[in-house]
Formats: structure tokens, C-alpha cells, sequence
């Protein structure tokens, strides 16, 4: 009948919607693994929030927290270290130009890796991770190649950034990584154990859920 | 044939699925409207980056930037202040107890806004939202009870959280808000012009897309 048919494809549609995230390729290192699990995140996702210290005068002297983008390279070569594609104009660059310590954190909230689980995002199981350290414009053309044809490849919106706005590359000199992905308190990484950690993307990705 | 009703349940089920993502119910109001698009932001999302001035000792001084659920009430009384559970043992908490000056951002990436409009985090576009203000604790029982009651219907993990880790409500007290939703830079708003601003959520959400 009429209605067994809407049933089976309204059904069906629900299975393959829900296959379709219980699939997500997000599926993180053990909490254990720290370091992994950092340099995993970091790679995995696409934006993050910047946080420094502002020298807008309505706000000077506050933490000012704001959005950007970054990659740390393609699958093939994940570095490590988030590369971003920002323009003096921007608020947050105009504060690291006067003071460049900086943080950057992504949340496992982004890519729906939490709410597949069912962890709220302040859920120390929905991993957090904050690199601390400092600013710097990429000055090596053959690493200023490799940030763009990364970033453009994660980004490819930026290919289409007016020039007249001095679009340039930059990156974060390591201090510490600051983890919290599991109850039991956050950790500090060192930036060494951070990039020694073999993130082993293919591996984590698609060995099934834990 | 068998063939067809494999075609026909993968096609529904495609576009129900791509429907399902195009009718998210995320719809802000348009880039002008600018404090209406912030607190409208601020209203739907329901997690955020907070930036405070580390108190750390391997990053004094630095900006630290944390991830942290809010709410800042129902959809029938959005009060625009963002309402957070937190406790002492959080690092962040722990810097606001030194200095309270804070940052708190949201973006909509977090609600699929810009994905499906394929926007990139750093495209304008994609509005980004930063509160500036002090941190305080909620002393007032009935502020305290309302703070409980909307956080705790917007993240209901947080009833589940242990009684031992003294958890209590706090706010934000509103300095300036900070609004990137266009080309052309960004904008601060008063808090009393953002108060002010009605978010209409109900037209807002569900008069389809612009």
C-alpha cells in the first residue's frame, strides 16, 4: 500500500542518514594517548578559536578571543603545526603584532564527534586542546609554499580572498599543548612529546568505533 | 525491479538527508541587524570558546583559550547573558579568580550555518561573535535557579555532574560585543544597544532561507 511504501522510505532514509554520521571518519587515539590524540585533533579539524591579548582601545588589555581558520599540512605530511592565512586588517593579528604570545583551541564538538557520542561539549570526554605559544610569519618560501598549497587545499574559499588585502601565511611557535580529553584533570604536552606522536591517521580513522 | 527500489530507497533517502541539512533551523537575521544577529547567535548555539589571562605557571601571562557549554535562557525569555556551570578546578575559573576580564566567543560554524552555505570559518560571512566582559559568580537564588533551570534544560548532562566538584553558575558582565557577519570589518556593539536588540527567534528561525 501507499502507506507501506512512505513507511520503508522514510525508514530507510532515517538508517542511511543515521549510518551516515555513527560513520563519521572522526574516531579519535585512546585518551591515554595524549600526545596522539592532539596532534590527531589538530590535524582532523579545520578552524579553531585564537585567543590574545587586545589592543583595541575598547578593550584594551582583555583576553580577545576570535575565529580562524588553519592546516597543518596534508594527510600525507601532517606537521604538527597549525598554519594560518590572515591579513594585518584582522584584530587579532593587529594585537600579535604588539604582543605575539597566543592560544588556539579546538574542540571534538566541530566534527560532531561529541554529539554522536552524546558528550556535552564541556564533557572531558569531547577532547579540548590548546596550543600556547608564538606567532610568527612564515618567511621560508619553500614552507610559505607548503602552507598555501595546504591551506588552499583545506580551504579552498581562500584561493578567492581579494589580494588587495595582503592575505600572508603565519604559524604557531610551539610552548606547550594543553589537553584535557578524559575525567581526572588536563595535562600540559611538551612541544617535543607533541611532535614526536605519530598520529597515524589511517589507522585511527577507520579502525571502527570503541 | 529489484534494482529500481534500491535506486528509488537510496535517492529518498539522499534527499531527505540533504533536506534535513538545507531546513536546519539555524537562520540568523540579516548582516545589518547587528546586534539582533548576535544575540540570535548567542541564543542558538550552545557552546563557546572562553579566553582569560593565564595563571598557569608553564604560561603566565599568556592568553588561555577553553571550551565552555552555556545558555543564556528558553526561547521564551533569551536574555542574552550567557549563563555557565563551571567549577574551581577548571583552569580558566582559576585565571578569572586572579583577574576576571574575559572573552567569549561563538561562531557559526557550530550549527552547520556555514557549511551549508559553504562558507568558509574565516569567510565574514560566517559571523563570529565575541562577548567582552568580567567574569561573576551568580549570587542571587533566584538568578542562581533561573542560571540552573535553562543550563540544565539546554545541557542536560550537566544534572549527571558530580555534587563533589562544587559546580556553581556564573556570567558574563558585558563590556563590549564584537561582530564580524559581513565584508567590509568588524563592529563593536554596547551592551545596552545589544540588550536592547529583540532577537525574534520564532520569525527569525522558520521564514526559510534569504
Amino acid at each position: 500500500s501507499m502507506r507501506y511504501i512512505v513507511f520503508v522510505l522514510v525508514a530507510s532514509s532515517a538508517i542511511v542518514c543515521a549510518y551516515g554520521l555513527l560513520a563519521s571518519p572522526y574516531n579519535p587515539p585512546y585518551y591515554w594517548e595524549k600526545a596522539k590524540r592532539a596532534r590527531y585533533a589538530i590535524h582532523y579539524n579545520s578552524w579553531g578559536v585564537i585567543g590574545t591579548i587586545s589592543t583595541q582601545p575598547k578593550i584594551l588589555g582583555f583576553p580577545f578571543t576570535n575565529i580562524i581558520s588553519y592546516s597543518d599540512g596534508p594527510d600525507s605530511n601532517s606537521t604538527g603545526t597549525p598554519y594560518f592565512y590572515v591579513m594585518n586588517g584582522d584584530p587579532s593579528v593587529q594585537d600579535l603584532a604588539k604582543n605575539n604570545s597566543m592560544s588556539f583551541s579546538v574542540s571534538e564538538m566541530e566534527p560532531g564527534y561529541c554529539m554522536i557520542h552524546k558528550y556535552d561539549a564541556e564533557d572531558p570526554r569531547c577532547a579540548r586542546i590548546t596550543i600556547i605559544g608564538h606567532f610568527e610569519k612564515v618567511t621560508s618560501p619553500s614552507e610559505n609554499k607548503f602552507a598555501i598549497a595546504t591551506l588552499f587545499k583545506k580551504h579552498p574559499e581562500m584561493q578567492t580572498w581579494p589580494a588587495g588585502h595582503d592575505f600572508f601565511t603565519a604559524k604557531i611557535r610551539i610552548n606547550f599543548v594543553w589537553i584535557l580529553d578524559h575525567f581526572g584533570g588536563s595535562s600540559f604536552i611538551k612541544a617535543a612529546d607533541y611532535y614526536a606522536a605519530d598520529p597515524k591517521f589511517a589507522t585511527y580513522r577507520y579502525q571502527g568505533s570503541k
